[in-house]
Formats: C-alpha cells, sequence, structure tokens
C-alpha cells in the first residue's frame, strides 16, 4: 500500500483528553480517534490491526469446534425480561423506540443465544455445541478512561458452549478453551496469567486471563513461585498462595478474557432441556467465554512500545514491512523504489510504502518510528547508489545492508530470523 | 465442513411469521433466525453469505481506492444536533443513558465521518480522499415485515467521498463508483437496474440500484426501449422515457444501492474546509455511497430460488460444494467417503459433507436442495461400487458420474464449465 493512497494522520503531540497510554500511543499514531468517552473510531491502521487480532481468535475458535454466528445487538426487551436482567444490569443501554416498543443494546448475548440454541438441541445426539460470534458489544460504563481498556462500545469474542453433562462442560473448559486461550494471548505477544476470580451462582471459581500494565484496572495477586494467580476481589486476608504458600505479589492488570461455567442459570429461564438417553428431558448446562478483541489491542499497545512509539509484534501489525522511500531523486539510481515496491507486491509481501516527496527523511524516519511495523526498509541515496537496502527490525537497534534481490529473498522467507544477524 | 460438527438447522415448513419469501426461505434453510421485527441473528450458514458478500464489496471498495475505516455505532448527540439531524430524522434511535449523556445509534454515518475526515484534510494536496465501512446500522423503520429487505439492524457498507471540485466529485462518481457498483451486484448474480431518483437539496438526482422481486418496496418505471428508469417518486404525469420517448413498464423493485452528491451539505455544519492553490479556504465537496450488505443477501434469495429451495450463486454460496453420503455401509465399498472428503479439502475446495448416519438418504437430498449449495456430490451404494461420484449442479437437472481422481481434478479446476457437460 502507498503511503500517498492510504490515511495515515500522525501527531507530533499526545492528544490532551487521555490518561490511558494505548489511547495516547494509538491516537498520536493515527490507529484511532475518539468519538466520545469509551468510543472510539478506527483509522485504517487501527482497523488492520483489529481485524488482524479477530482472525487469530476466529482461528482458534474454529479449531475447537467453535461454529461462528453473528447475533444482532438491538434486543427486544422480552428477552431480558425472561432472566431478570433488564432490571438489574446496571451497564446495559435500553432504548425507547416507536409504538411502545424496547430494546437492550447488547452487553453480552446469554439471552440471545439460548433460545438460538433452542432450534438447535432437542436430544442428547445434538450435543455438544459450540457456538462463537465476534461482534460489536455496547455497556454504559461509569467511568470509561482506559482507552481501549474500557469501552462502551467495543468488539468481543463471545463463545457459549452447550452440555449434555458437568464432565462434558468440564473437559471443553479445560482441555479445549484454555489451551486455545493461552494460543491465542501467546500469538498476540501477551503474557496472559490465568487468574481465579469469582465464580457467580453455579461455579466456586472462573477464570480470567490478565496481563500487567499501568493502565490496568484490575488488581491481581500472583505467586511468584508457582504462577497461581487471584483476583482481589475473592482473596481474603491471606496474603500467601493458597497452592504452594509462595508469597504474593500484587499487580495491576487488564482482563483480556474470561472463562466461566454458566451451568443451568441461562438454560433454565429459556427451558432449554435436551432428552437423555432415556427419554428424559433434562437441562442443557452452560460455558461461556469472552475475549475482549479491542481490549486486546489496546493491552498490546500497553506493552508493546517505546519511548519512540508502538512496537507491533508481526501477528498483528497492520503490514509486516515499512518502506521508507528516502531520496527524491531516484532516477540517478540504477535502483528505483518504485520498483522495489512493485516486486515486494509480487511477492505477496503486506508492505507499506512511504512514497511521499514532500515530507522530510527526518519526519519519515520518526513517523516510521512512531507507528511501529516491525521491519523497516530505507532506501536513501546512499544506499540506492550500492543498489542495496537498508533494514531494520523495529525492536532492535541494528540495522543490515542489502542488496535488492537478497532483501527480497528475506522478506519472502518463512525463516526470517536465520537470515537476519542477531 | 462436516455437518455433524457445522449447526444446520432446517425446517420443513415455513416460519409463521414471515411475510417475504427471502425471510421464509432462508429461516426454513436454516440460514438466519428472526429475533424480533426486522432483527435477525445469523447462523453459521448465513453468516458465510454475509461475509461473501461483503467480501465482494470490499474488494471493489479497495479497487477505487477506499480506505477502510470503522465508525462506532453509538454517536453522542452533539454531533446530530450539529446538523440539525438529532430532531429531524425519524428512523434515529436515541438512547437517555447514565449521567444524562444521549446517544443516537447510527443510522448512517456523514455526522461522524466528517469530523473524522476533518483531522486528514487540510489542504488541496490532502483531496481527493475516499473512506469507507462495513458496518452495522440501526432505523426505527416503522415497518418490518421483509426479512432481509428492511431491517431495523443491518449491515451496510457506507463510502464517503471528499473532493476539491465538483469535477472531480462528479468523475468519481461516475468513472469509479458506478462501474465499481456495477461489478458488485453483478458478481452478487443481480442485475440491477441504475434508477434516477431524488437528489435532495445539493443535486437534481441522486441514482439508486434497484433488482427487480415480489418482496421489493420500491416502485420503478423502466423503458424497455433503452434501459433509462426512473424511481417513482420523481416521475411525474409522463408514461413515457424521457431520454428515448420508449413506453415506461412499472415495476416492483428493491434497492440495493444508492450513490449520491452531498456537496457542502455535511462539510458546512463541521466546517470542512481546505486551503486550495491560492491558500484561501474552501469547502470539501462530499460524495456518499451505500450499498445494503445484509439487504444484497436477501435479494439474492429473492431472484436465486426454485420450488425445492436455494440456489446460491457460486461467489456467495456458503460453500461451494455440498457433499452427500448416502450409504451407512461404507466398508465394503473400495472408495471411502471420507476419504473423498479428506482429499478435497487437502485441495482446499470449500466442501459441505454430509456425514451423517442417522438421516435417510431423501432426507439429506431435500436438505440439499433447500440449502442450495452450486455442486452436489452423491455418493451411494451404486456409485461407490464402480468408485464413481454423482455430480449435479444445483441449478439444472442433469447429473454426471466420474470416478473419483476426476472429480477432484474437475473440482479444481478454474474450467468448470467447460469440464461439465451441458
Amino acid at each position: 500500500m502507498k503511503h500517498s493512497e492510504f490515511l495515515i494522520t500522525t501527531s507530533k503531540e499526545a492528544p490532551k483528553d487521555e490518561e490511558s497510554l494505548n489511547a495516547k500511543l494509538l491516537t498520536r499514531a493515527g490507529f484511532i480517534s475518539k468519538v466520545g468517552a469509551g468510543i472510539y473510531s478506527y483509522f485504517p491502521l487501527g482497523l488492520r490491526v483489529l481485524q488482524n487480532v479477530a482472525s487469530i481468535v476466529r482461528k482458534e475458535m474454529d479449531a475447537i469446534g467453535g461454529n461462528e454466528v453473528l447475533l444482532p445487538a438491538l434486543h427486544p426487551k422480552e428477552y431480558w425480561s425472561k432472566t431478570g436482567r433488564w432490571e438489574t444490569l446496571d451497564v446495559l443501554y435500553r432504548i425507547k423506540a416507536k409504538e411502545k416498543r424496547e430494546y437492550a443494546l447488547g452487553s453480552t448475548h446469554e439471552e440471545i443465544i439460548v433460545p438460538l440454541a433452542k432450534q438447535a438441541v432437542q436430544s442428547y445426539k445434538d450435543l455438544p455445541r459450540y457456538f462463537y460470534q465476534i461482534q460489536t458489544k455496547f455497556r454504559d460504563e461509569p467511568r470509561a478512561k482506559s482507552g481501549l481498556l474500557r469501552g462502551r462500545e467495543f468488539l468481543m469474542k463471545d463463545l457459549y458452549s452447550f452440555h449434555a453433562g458437568q464432565d462434558d462442560l468440564d473437559s471443553f473448559y479445560e482441555t479445549k478453551v484454555v489451551p486455545a486461550y493461552e494460543k491465542i494471548f501467546k500469538q498476540c505477544g501477551l503474557n496472559a496469567i490465568r487468574t481465579k476470580a469469582s465464580g457467580g451462582s453455579f461455579s466456586k471459581y472462573s477464570d480470567e486471563y490478565q496481563v500487567t500494565n499501568d493502565s490496568g484496572e484490575d488488581v491481581i495477586f500472583y505467586c511468584n513461585t508457582c504462577g497461581f494467580a487471584l483476583n482481589r476481589e475473592i482473596i481474603e486476608d491471606e496474603q500467601h498462595c493458597l497452592k504452594c504458600r509462595g508469597r504474593l505479589e500484587k499487580l495491576i492488570a487488564s482482563e483480556v478474557g474470561n472463562i466461566f461455567k454458566l451451568g443451568t442459570k441461562y438454560s433454565k429461564p429459556f427451558q432449554l432441556t435436551y432428552q437423555d438417553h432415556k427419554g428424559e428431558k433434562q437441562d442443557v448446562l452452560m460455558g461461556c467465554y469472552g475475549i475482549g478483541v479491542s481490549r486486546l489491542m489496546g493491552v498490546i499497545a500497553e506493552i508493546h512500545n517505546d519511548k519512540k512509539g508502538l512496537v507491533w509484534p508481526e501477528s498483528v501489525a497492520p503490514f509486516r514491512v515499512h518502506m521508507l522511500k528516502l531520496t527524491t531523486d531516484e532516477k540517478r539510481h540504477a535502483t528505483n523504489p518504485d520498483d522495489v515496491y512493485h516486486e515486494l507486491m509480487k511477492h505477496g509481501i503486506d508492505v507499506l510504502y512511504d512514497d511521499r516527496n514532500d515530507v522530510s527523511a527526518g519526519a519519515k524516519l520518526m513517523e516510521a518510528d512512531l507507528i511501529g511495523m516491525p521491519l523497516r526498509i530505507v532506501m536513501s541515496d546512499r544506499t540506492l547508489k550500492e543498489d542495496r537496502l537498508e533494514i531494520k527490525q523495529r525492536s532492535g537497534e541494528n540495522t543490515w545492508l542489502y542488496d535488492t534481490k537478497a532483501t527480497i529473498k528475506i522478506l519472502t522467507s518463512d525463516n526470517l530470523k536465520k537470515l537476519l544477524p542477531n
């Protein structure tokens, strides 16, 4: 993609109305733009990150047998009245529409997925089932000052599982969802700590995935000895690990995912039942499993940055390569930057090409650091006269000079790390 | 994808609470499920169609230089007050939230995209710009009885263009958007009629793309002689074509897209200006260009069906191939249906495999016709004993027998039509 044809609006100053690091960085670098507290627009760069995170999540959900669906955001009141949450859920946006119709804006989707599952589940033979969606949620958060970490509108993946028995639910939870979640966070470049949290009415505990960062809104207690962690909400006076008696460390963190055994809490009010082997009606057991997709993007920004700007992990970066033309006099060189760009595109390399002529070399380099693509290629008069390109990894300080052909070979290689000297 | 691992819930009877053909068919075939009037959930089959339509649209928007963004659905009231539409737009959902905050739910996005464009546009050098999104819209429609053709919540592509002059706007409109729209509708298997409609305050006419179908809510007048068409709203008493004086035919149709020159209608209230060559401030000119993505899916269903069910065009079908195992005694044959499935998957063929053992051959065949994949492969005792597979195009009546290897070759060929005899 040529910079001249792709909207990138960066700013030297941090926005005045943002407190969190992720919002400051992502706004300055032209990834997001604030519309209201907890409400953001995504610029093309930001949308690419969001889509990349969503793709990582989608792939792992498909791999554990999830069927992707899409549920609406507009929920007629009667669904929420059935579980009693129309009255009790504090963060629910409620809408009064024409002809006395009333709606909730979906802040979660148990009330919608359970009636849908009723259409698919009659017998034990129809179980288990796993439905997920990647969809926009709305929550009337009292505070929304943490950028993408706590939105009033945000993108979420919610998976719901339906089971004929507790063992099947337990097994799916532990042997399918837990490994899938660990894979997802790892691919996003995050070290997410599995943290015991309150389990609500059907299970003693739930599990949260927490990533420590300074803008976090959760407090967890983490055992440095065995890795066990607890959310503050369930810790008692003890300052020692429940598992190994090691000392607990207090950490500020953001919840990037949670997994929860719902039991029959939502199947009961909607009478979601199945016929067992004996032909008897039983309540379906459920689990629910969330990942904040836009929040993940915010947490990645919180973690992967330095004083110059963002440092995207390759898995979620908007482009893998940022190529900068730092000459305005390319005609005097044998190698033409445009040709290199087209050659890279031909090889399927996801490259952002700063082809602008009216921006100084210094400004281009600063902007490249700010927006943080994993690899930078510089084509200056100095390199071009030797038919060479300079490669630099955003996460390090070293640079390497390669000739044009070798560069393309390096970039198309699966084994980039071997080819780039350390 | 194995049927046993993929949710498909079909029904023999049409839903009682639906009037339109698209809603009846898509519900019976397990593509969508009604949550409320004008509000639907998408089952996995339906979501795949929606995603395929969105991909076709996205590709053509990218091809004309569109930059994809994502704008929120939750719009603080002040944006809509600025244009006066908070008070006047009848279909706007309005939300009263905590601490006296008020929001509109986005029914269109001029009020959000213009302030965003202000961040990107200062000088004539920053123009033109084209931003689009594929995003959920909300409209408090008084009537919502036409399935996916008129939703209270629906998926839309909205493109906004920003120009320094009328010529540039006119040229983008006519030489970029019009051809792109024609490509999109053609790829979706639709014959969309470009239809003159009312142009609002800045242009005498706008253009709508109308597809004739029985559930349509628009009336257009179409000239069979020259192809010129007018929306009823702008026709006067004349019954003859404005262009060639041919006779006009009255047709029932659905609007699948509209393109509109906005001029300075929305740039003025937000003071979206640019500095021209002389350094003087000028108002930016705008165009807006919509396509109803979920409505397109509904219109395709209205058009592409027969008495047995849906007949999806290959471009948007959830799967290209539906493979039915009609034997429960596969062990006595040399060819194992599971092996054929794995072989097809290995070759990257998008296949739905009905591997169920507890469903009769008749029921499987009826269901395959109802859900309407373009190609059907049947593996019965009769075909398997000869190491053959039966291929049938959903859109025709003929069937062909090929050996397994030839089938794979046919399906992986780009030139399917040449290989399948007529």
